[in-house]
């Protein structure tokens, strides 16, 4: 079976709910329904891990004490990219290293997306110029005022444009279930959401869904 | 300013969103309305933090890797118990040490609450004898069959008979948005919830509330 590695980038001031939203849905999605399957590994179509610029433990928002998974330097490959946000991002999104890192992640992963103010850090490595995009609602006048290129959607909690963003915090878990949707069919995600018993709202109103490469 | 003190159990194999859910909605509720305000801790009305048994890192189901903020034997006071669900709830709900530390905040605390599975240990703990409760929907029969003396709800995602319980995963966002409209009103978590684009479902449909003790 197919499996993805999905990497979630985790920085000091990361917003808790943006990565521990899309953390559960990809690390608790199974091809097979039910609860039971959630016990194992064998039918779950996602390997989720948290990945920083080092593997040393960070704050987030609150203070929620952390420890990466693994640092950028013995990660495995990334196939799916998630960038949460949070205050942490007014760092972040200045910081050429990280940048050059999304970047190049960016040219080898099969999807990138974001959660939050995630979209700003994106926006400054270049990811989104050309593509519709959004971000958290206090956010959208500062990603409209990055890069020109970048169409800002106001409405949407998740906008697919090829790169998939999502509006503010709690938006991320339906960012993640939107991706599960779109890679393994909505059976898969509605079981995830009802096994989280999430209510799903109306998502990605704004989708210009793109082939995944295989 | 009063500051409730927000005492969160973590365990090896705590589900994720069990815990960041109410971790993220206490951490990030303030009495000033708005985005600014959330920058500091001068109008936060919680202190929020993790416990567990020891104080070395655990890991969360799917391999989340935290750092207890405390440990049960150097934490300050807990005036709001949150213990959340996962597989690790299967061992936790017959460890003795586990039981009595339980037993014993919730006979200190203001308020003590689970999140899905989490009913499960404070039912052991005796926490939950004579009122209504309800956890995760795979989990009803169980909790129904743990003690006769627990009135198992199986339709609401937040039930409060004094001690307030959850559906699973995801139901602990409302759980925690329900004692804050509780504590605080409604203008103060409708503000959170907006701050954290979550759209809040009908909560509580089983409400007894009871005087919470100053």
């Amino acid at each position: 079976m197919e499996c993805w590695n999905v990497g979630i980038l985790v920085f000091e001031n990361v917003e808790v709910l943006d990565f521990a939203g899309p953390f559960e849905v990809f690390s608790r999605t199974r091809l097979v329904p039910g609860v039971e399957s959630r016990r194992s590994e064998d039918s779950a179509p996602f390997h989720v891990f948290t990945i920083a610029r080092t593997a040393e433990p960070l704050t987030a928002t609150g203070g929620l004490r952390l420890i990466p998974n693994y640092a950028w330097s013995d990660a495995p490959p990334i196939d799916l990219l998630v960038v949460p946000g949070g205050f942490g991002t007014r760092v972040l999104r200045n910081d050429a290293e990280t940048l050059a890192w999304i970047s190049s992640v960016a040219t080898s992963a099969r999807k990138v997306t974001s959660v939050c103010t995630g979209a700003l850090v994106l926006a400054n490595a270049g990811v989104l110029d050309g593509r519709r995009a959004t971000t958290h609602w206090a956010s959208l006048d500062t990603l409209a005022g990055l890069r020109p290129a970048i169409t800002v959607e106001r409405g949407p909690r998740v906008v697919d444009d090829g790169v998939v963003t999502s509006a503010g915090v709690s938006a991320g878990i339906d960012m993640a279930l939107y991706v599960v949707e779109r890679l393994f069919g909505s059976d898969v995600a509605n079981e995830t959401a009802h096994y989280m018993e999430y209510v799903r709202t109306a998502t990605a109103a704004s989708s210009t869904p793109t082939p995944i490469p295989g």
